[in-house]
């Protein structure tokens, strides 16, 4: 473990992150909400303390390796949150450090979990802020889940080795500058159509580009307490579904779609996958709500198809209290929470690649037990899959699940209601934002008590990170060599 | 798929099944509650039904082959349930068949689940037979998981195949019967010892066989409307948890501790596994109830106790309304419902041998991304365990965890509160009995809707039957050939 080489890529990024805080800063140059010397104390801060990391230690020019690897994602996402708390103390908006780095670790993991109660009082520099660190946040994820996890060998992630665009090298330095560099002109050209769409609808430039963020890292900060709802525009809810459903969408696909190959989609059992699933959700909540809500089919789908949307992506954007819809609804909801976007999106939950697989699995099971003595493949998108790939999703599966028992369980024991305990964990380690109870879409994470921020900022950096990233750490085996 | 030796092997199950009905019958006679004629015409429809059955197939005596297995034994309980409910329908305790049917099913399922709405109003024959059902069903399921289940390779319990006590056959017939007669005289044994203890504390030879039966066979039902809870009385509470705990140990173990081989118990790494989860849940849950519920450890002990066994050996017994205690035991409760009890034993649940293995595999896959290239393998008790049979235990889970998910949703979807919805499909396809919400330890499931009933009893018998009896019947690939 080169230490060094570490605390360089580290201080590299923190530079980077103190130089982003400057558009916020514009912004709080043009608003005047107060928050102008927030911005430029932490800017000056965060790239001071970047620089000083990256130039006194000395770094290789070697390659990564594999345990390197694990310890730079997970010291870059909590890093990044730290020095991302900055602007949210210096400002003043938060009375404890907790509630900052809750505040900022839900935006860098594309959560949407927020702690700030009085969105609309914020001074708008901040609003930014929160927002842009959700756009950066999903930046990384794509090229973690589609340059750097892959060769990790994450949860079956191994999959997507094939995947991903540009020249070919097994080596993981120039892999990831090749990849980042493909991938984030999509992301950009993507960010670039939405903000347009938003502006063309009457947003102004703060709003356009704050939604853009959350919509494309599938991260949920909107600028308005009620989220979009508070715009009660069907334009507005149709662009964002549009565009969220890209947004959960693998990036290596828009990429492939962008040099003309729009087949690629439909192609990719993932993704059909993912798209019927949202489909078949959407058809079946239209249906309830049309019974039980709302006159007329049309309003039930404009509302349907943004909740569904907005939670399977696990944007967490609201147009309606979804806790006031029937409990079917409310258990679907809760369902594609746990099921997520497509692996190589900012989307978070298990992802539909891994839920696919399993299924596939449970039947070949069923095959097996038909044909005791048949060879039975998993096949994905026509290829077999290893063993060694099957195992590694169900190690992922499981692991989830006993996290997500353990964290909700230390919840209850905090006093929380079942349902609270169960759905702010559901929330926070898929990524999604609101929940359900006392975290739902008209409530905040205010009234948890501090233990369970904690908690949950542990499980919205377990979710982002896939899990192992982080979990490997905790393992005493890990250090040493 | 030889049809005609399947109704004949059905068939004699019916005739044992009507001849067993003489016990209540029986009690009938002595209690004179006017169900006397129920048990009359019931043993005699049912004999004669088996006894028809039998004669008229032809059966070979031939080997049964694997798939006539799976049939087997699906068409062996759901028969017994539905000749089972003859003498409910024919004392008139329910108005409907569907009850009757469900009474009947969570009798040989081992649940416990009730909708006899006024137990202490019921004739005594009636309730002599309910607990019967248990303990039949209990002698089945002992069978099933160790000397069937094994051989038909489902879902990891192939597992077993060493443990077989008796002499090793690798036929289905011959073991089934050697097995048979070895564990059965163990399961006597032990419910003989617990009748006695109990008529040494005071209850009458009805109430000390009925709660032995409910025991035993880890089912639950009681002669009492508040259960246990009813006798307030710590001698026989401390009786139930010894024998709930030897009801969810495997009984493989019990006929080698039997044969002098007491370290038996020890060197089994699911039992240390089992008695070690239980007793952690216990301590935690003592210490909860002692700050928030009781004021001394004692009775803090003596309720936690008995509530934990309860729920994790799926028996569902209660001697406390657990609906008021701190929402974190609850909490514990509902995770305990999917461990259950071990492998072998009447207990159900997913079975803590197959927790313990997915433990170990998730384990292993963080050695793995440690160590990418090592062969690590998953050892249980020593033993290496093969790939195949993990395999198998991870399509069980999953499998497992789809069709939970998608009863409840569809519990949901009939008007049921979420928590309902969640609980009242845990409790059933765990084989528990008593749940949380509507249908919790001082409620029944009379007021759930019969579509309802309908879905909770095909969950009892597809937990019961570990998942793959009943889904494998459901796939069209399995009758084609």
């Amino acid at each position: 473990m080169r230490l060094g080489m570490i605390f360089r890529i580290t201080g590299a990024l923190i530079f980077f992150l103190g130089l982003t805080m400057i558009f916020p800063l514009l912004f709080s140059l043009y608003y005047r909400d107060g928050d102008l010397w927030a911005f430029i104390l932490s800017a000056a801060i965060t790239t001071g303390a970047g620089a000083f990391l990256f130039l006194i230690f000395r770094g290789t020019n070697q390659e990564i390796s594999h345990r390197e690897g694990f310890v730079i994602v997970a010291l870059g996402w909590a890093s990044a949150a730290f020095f991302g708390s900055l602007p949210y103390m210096l400002a003043g908006v938060f009375s404890s450090f907790v509630e900052a780095y809750f505040e900022a670790t839900s935006g860098f993991t594309t959560t949407g979990a927020t702690v700030l109660a009085a969105i609309e009082g914020a001074p708008r520099g901040i609003l930014f802020w929160r927002s842009l660190t959700h756009w950066l946040g999903g930046m990384g994820i794509i090229v973690l889940s589609i340059a750097i996890l892959p060769f990790l060998g994450v949860g079956g992630m191994q999959l997507f080795k094939a995947e991903v665009p540009g020249p070919v090298a097994d080596k993981l330095k120039p892999r990831i500058a090749e990849t980042a560099k493909v991938l984030w002109k999509v992301y950009i050209l993507i960010s670039g159509a939405e903000t347009l769409l938003l502006m063309a609808g009457g947003m102004d430039l703060f709003e356009a580009l704050c939604h853009t963020f959350g919509t494309m890292a599938t991260g949920g900060f909107s600028t308005r307490n009620v989220s979009i709802g508070s715009y009660d525009k069907a334009y507005f809810d149709g662009v964002i579904v549009v565009f969220m459903i890209l947004a959960g969408t693998n990036f290596a696909l828009h990429y492939q779609a962008l040099t003309g190959n729009f087949r690629a989609f439909y192609r990719n059992s993932e993704v059909r996958f993912y798209w019927a699933t949202l489909a078949g959700a959407m058809l079946f909540v239209t249906l309830i709500l049309r019974l039980h809500i709302y006159d007329t089919l049309a309003t039930a789908f404009r509302y349907a198809s943004f909740q569904v949307t907005s939670i399977m992506t696990t944007t967490g954007y609201t147009t309606a209290d979804f806790e006031m819809w029937p409990s079917f609804v409310q258990y679907t909801l809760v369902v594609l929470m746990f099921i997520g976007g497509s692996a190589g999106s900012t989307g978070g939950g298990m992802k539909c690649v891994r839920i696919l697989l399993l299924l596939k699995q449970g039947r070949r099971e069923l095959s097996r037990l038909i044909h005791p003595h048949g060879v039975i493949p998993v096949r994905l998108g026509g290829q077999v899959v290893s063993d060694g790939v099957i195992q590694s999703v169900w190690g992922f599966f499981f692991l989830f699940i006993l996290v997500f028992i353990l964290a909700s369980v230390i919840m209850s024991l905090l006093g929380l209601d079942i349902i609270t305990a169960f759905v702010s964990v559901a929330a926070t380690i898929n990524n999604i934002g609101p929940g359900l109870g006392a975290v739902g879409p008209m409530d905040n994470y205010t009234s948890i008590p501090v233990i369970g921020k904690w908690i949950l900022i542990f499980c919205m950096l377990v979710g982002r990170l896939e899990l192992y990233t982080i979990i490997i750490l905790l393992v005493p085996e890990f250090w040493k060599r």
